[in-house]
C-alpha cells in the first residue's frame, strides 16, 4: 500500500487543537517545576514553588474549562472527523470532550474547597504517622472522602455508583463493578498461591542484598541496565529523590528519579528498571500527537503495565540475571564474589507477608492493592465509618496476607494517597500487573519465547514491540480497549495468575 | 522613633501590584527553565524547552504591555503616593511606568523581528566562531544592528542617541556620555598602569596553578567559601555549566553554576565567588517587595559591583587567602605542597595581557570593555562599517592592551553579546568595577580596615553592610543615585585606579 500524503485537517479542528497544545506546553512547564521540587530544589524554595505551581495550574485549569475552549471544541467537532479516516483526530476530540465535560461539570467552589482541604489532610497525615495517631487524621479523612463524594456526584456516572466518577480519572470507561469481576478471582488465587507458598518449608536466604553497595556503582549498574533495555538517555536523565517518579517533560525529555540504600541493592536497582518503563513509554509516544491526547497515555493502568513490565517480569526473571548477574559481581564484587547466581534469582523473588506496600513482592503487592480497592470504596458510599477504618484494616490485612500491623503508622496510615485527595487510584496498580501479564503474552504470541532474549541482553524486540502495540497508540483506544486490540482478550486475571504460579511453584 | 504601624495602601495600588507581581511569578517559572536547560536538560529537550520559554515569555510580555495593565498603572499613579511617605510603592510605578511606555514604544512586529534574527545571528556566530570565518557572520551582525537601531529609535532617548535608549535597558537613566566622561579617564589610568606592571622586571610563577585539581576537592573548597562569605545554601545551590551564571528563582531560591578545569584553579574557585556575589545581592533583595521593581536588583551595573567585589576585592585579597591558603593547601595537598602562600597570591593576581575578556586579570579587564563599548557605539551610530569591524577591533587591541589577535575567533568572534542582540551591555561590565570600587571604600569608612577582618574569616560585616546598604534598596533609587546616596560620590573612576595602583605597584 503506497503511504497516503499527509491530510490536513480542517481549519476549525486545527484551531482547537492549538489550543490544547498550549495548555499542553504550559502544563509541561509545571511538571519540569515540581520535577525540580522533588530533586533539586534548595529547601528555601518551597514557597515560592508552591506560588509557581498554583498559578500554573490555575492558568491551565482556567483555559481548559473556559466558555471559549468549549467553543473550539464544539466547531471542531462539527468537522464530522471520524475514527475510522482519522483515528488520532478522532480520538483527540473524544477525550476533550469527556475531559471537557467532565470538569465543567464540578463547581469550582467544590474544586477550591477540596484544594484547600488536601493541604490540611496533607500536613495532619505526615504527623498523625509520625505519631502514629490515626485519631487526629480521622476528621481529615472524613472531609476528604466526603468532598471526593460530592464531586463523584456533580460528574455522575453511568453506573450511578460515584466510585465509577472518581475511578474515571486514572483508568477511563473503568468501573468499579467491572474491575471486582477480575479482583474477585485474583483476590482468590493470590491467597491460594501465598498459602501455598508460605507452606512449603523452601527458605530464602536474602542477607547478601543486604551487603555494602557503593552508590557510584549502583547509579552506573542501574544506568547501564536501564540502558539496555532501551531508555535513551539523549532524551531522558536520572536524578535522586526521596520517593521515586518518573516526570515527562515531552517525549524527548524524560526524568527517572531514583533513591539509593547504600545497605539494600533492591530500591534503586529495581526502582530504575520500573521507573524506566514509565520513561519509556513515555520517550515512545507519537511525537507528531504530541499535546493532545493520541499523544498521552492511555491511563494509569496501562502507564502502570510498562514499569511493572520491565521491573518484574523481565527485570526478575531468571534470564534477565543470567545476561546482568556477572555485570552485578563486576560492580559490587565485595558483596556479590561468593553468591551464587541462583541464590541472588531467589533473594530477589523472596515472597513474604509484609506490611508495607510499597516494599512488598510480586506476589503479595497485589493483596495490599485490593484491599485498598475494598476499604476505599466501602468509605466512599459510607458503608464504612472512618472511625473503623483502621479495624477494617487491620482485620482485611489477616484475612490476606495472614499478618497484621500493631500500629496505624504501619497500617491505614502508611500511604500519602487519600490524604492528596487520590480515591479510585489504587485499583490501577494491579490493574497494570494484570495488563502487564496478558500484554507480556501477546509479545511472545508475536515475538517468540522471550526469555532467550533476556539472556543474550536482547531487550529490543519486546521493547520495540511495545513502542508499535502500546505507545504508539496514545489514547487512541481506551485502556479496556487497547488490551483486547492488543491481546485479544479483555483485562482478565489469568495470565497474571498463570506468570507467578509458574514462577513461584515450578521453579 | 516607635515603629509605624503597617500603611495599608489603596486598593488601586494593589490591584497594579497584584498583576505585577503575578507576572514576575510566571517570569520566574521561565527562569527555573532556563536554569534547568543550562545544567541538566537532556539534549533531546531542547525543542521542546525552546517553545515553553517561548510560551511563558510571550505571555509576560503580553500581560506586561496590555491596555488592561496601562489602566491598573495608570489608577495607581492616580492614588498620589509620594516618595517621601511610600519609597517602595512610589518606585514601583516610577519603573513599571517607565518600562511599560518603553515597551509600548516599540512595535510587536520589530520585537519579532529581532527575535528571529537573533536566532539565525546566534546559530551563525557559532560558526562563523568556530571557522574564523567573520564574513559569514557580517551580515547577520549587520542586521542585529540594523533593527536594533530601528528599535532605540522607536524608544527615543533624551539626548536622542539611540545608544542611551538601548543602555537603559541593562543600566537605567545611563548615558553613553555620562559613561565615556568615567571611562576617559579611566582608560588613560588603565594604559599607564599596564605599562608600569609590564614594564616592571618582575615576573610571576603561575604553574602551580595548572597542577592537578580534582573536581571533587574544588567543589568542596569553593562551596566552603561561598558559604563563609555569606551565601545561604538552605537557600541556594551550585551546579555545574558550560558558560557560568548564577540565576534567581526568587530570593529563597538563587542558583549558582560554576565550570570546573582539572588543571586549572582558577575557573571554578574564582567563578564561584563572583556568581555568589550576585547571588548574595539576589538573597538579600527585600522580600516584602518580591516580584515588584522595589524587590528586584538596581541595574546590571549594581549586580556587576557584587560580583566583582567578592570576586576581585576580597577573593583576590592578600589577607583572603590568609585566612583561605591553608585551607586550599589542606584540599590540594598534592598540587600546593610546596607552594608558599605569597606565590600563590602572586600568582592568582599575575596582570598580562590577553585575547580573551572572560579570561582576562583585573587590570586588562576593563580595556576589554572599554574597546567594545567604543566599537559598539560606532557600529549602532553608523560610523564603523560592520565589514570594518575586525580591523578597527584589532587596531583598537593593539593600542589598549599591546598585543592583538591574529584571527577573528579570538578577536571580534569571543563574544556571544553581539549575535544575542544584546548592545549596551558590555559597558555594565566595568561600571560594576567602577562601583565596586567606590561602594568597598565607603564600607571602609563605616566598618574600619576591612582586610584584617578578612584574614580572621570574618566576612559577615561587609556581607550585612551590603545587605543594608545596597540589597535591601532593590530599585528605589536609579543606579547613579544609588551610589551617590551610599558613597557620598557620582560614579567616578578615582576609587578604582586607587585601588588597583595601590595594590598592583605597591605590593
Amino acid at each position: 500500500m503506497p503511504e497516503s500524503p499527509p491530510m490536513s485537517l480542517p481549519d476549525a479542528y486545527e484551531a482547537f487543537a492549538d489550543h490544547h497544545r498550549e495548555s499542553s506546553l504550559l502544563q509541561s512547564c509545571a511538571s519540569l517545576l515540581s520535577w525540580d521540587q522533588e530533586t533539586h530544589m534548595p529547601k528555601g524554595g518551597a514557597g515560592n514553588r508552591a506560588q509557581q505551581l498554583t498559578l500554573l495550574s490555575g492558568m491551565v485549569h482556567r483555559r481548559q474549562t473556559s466558555e471559549e475552549y468549549g467553543e473550539l471544541l464544539a466547531a471542531a467537532e462539527d468537522c464530522g472527523l471520524i475514527a475510522d479516516e482519522h483515528p488520532a483526530a478522532a480520538a483527540n476530540l473524544r477525550v476533550a470532550r469527556r475531559d471537557y465535560d467532565r470538569s465543567r461539570r464540578i463547581p469550582p467552589a467544590l474544586v477550591e474547597e477540596k484544594t484547600g482541604a488536601t493541604v490540611l489532610a496533607r500536613r495532619a497525615w505526615v504527623d498523625a504517622r509520625a505519631n502514629d495517631d490515626f485519631p487526629s487524621f480521622r476528621p481529615h479523612l472524613e472531609r476528604i472522602f466526603d468532598l471526593s463524594r460530592q464531586i463523584a456526584e456533580a460528574i455522575g456516572s453511568e453506573s450511578g455508583d460515584p466510585y465509577d466518577a472518581l475511578l474515571d480519572a486514572y483508568e477511563p470507561y473503568a468501573t468499579a463493578e467491572g474491575i471486582e469481576a477480575v479482583f474477585a478471582p485474583l483476590r482468590e488465587a493470590h491467597i491460594s498461591l501465598l498459602d501455598r507458598i508460605l507452606g512449603s518449608d523452601r527458605s530464602v536466604d536474602v542477607r547478601m542484598l543486604h551487603r555494602d553497595f557503593p552508590q557510584r556503582a549502583q547509579a552506573a549498574l542501574a544506568r547501564e541496565a536501564g540502558s539496555a533495555i532501551g531508555f535513551d538517555f539523549e532524551r531522558g536523565r536520572i536524578d535522586e529523590t526521596a520517593h521515586p517518579f518518573c516526570m515527562a517533560i515531552s517525549p524527548d525529555d524524560v526524568r527517572l528519579t531514583v533513591r539509593y540504600e547504600r545497605d539494600f541493592f533492591n530500591p534503586a536497582f529495581f526502582g530504575l528498571l520500573h521507573e524506566a518503563g514509565h520513561g519509556m513509554y513515555a520517550q515512545g509516544l507519537p511525537a507528531k500527537q504530541h499535546g493532545l491526547p493520541a499523544g498521552t497515555a492511555c491511563s494509569f493502568g496501562i502507564h502502570e503495565s510498562q514499569s511493572r513490565m520491565w521491573e518484574n517480569l523481565v527485570g526478575r526473571s531468571r534470564s534477565f540475571w543470567r545476561w546482568c548477574y556477572p555485570k552485578a559481581q563486576e560492580a559490587f564484587p565485595e558483596a556479590l564474589v561468593n553468591v551464587a547466581e541462583e541464590d541472588f534469582y531467589r533473594a530477589i523473588n523472596e515472597v513474604k507477608p509484609s506490611l508495607i506496600r510499597v516494599e512488598a513482592d510480586e506476589v503479595t503487592y497485589n493483596l495490599h492493592i485490593m484491599l485498598r480497592f475494598e476499604l476505599e470504596r466501602a468509605l466512599l458510599s459510607g458503608e464504612l465509618d472512618a472511625g473503623d477504618l483502621p479495624g477494617a484494616w487491620n482485620e482485611t490485612f489477616e484475612k490476606y496476607l495472614r499478618i497484621s500491623p500493631d500500629n496505624d503508622a504501619d497500617g491505614c496510615l502508611q500511604d500519602i494517597h487519600w490524604s492528596a485527595g487520590l480515591i479510585g487510584y489504587f485499583p490501577t496498580y494491579t490493574l497494570g500487573n494484570v495488563y502487564a501479564a496478558q500484554i507480556y503474552e501477546a509479545a511472545e504470541r508475536d515475538l517468540g519465547e522471550l526469555e532467550p532474549q533476556f539472556e543474550r541482553g536482547e531487550f529490543k524486540p519486546l521493547k520495540e514491540w511495545l513502542n508499535r502495540n502500546i505507545h504508539d497508540h496514545g489514547q487512541i483506544h481506551p485502556p479496556r480497549e487497547l488490551v483486547e486490540v492488543v491481546t485479544g482478550s479483555p483485562p482478565h486475571h489469568d495470565a497474571l495468575v498463570r506468570q507467578l504460579e509458574s514462577k513461584y511453584l515450578r521453579s
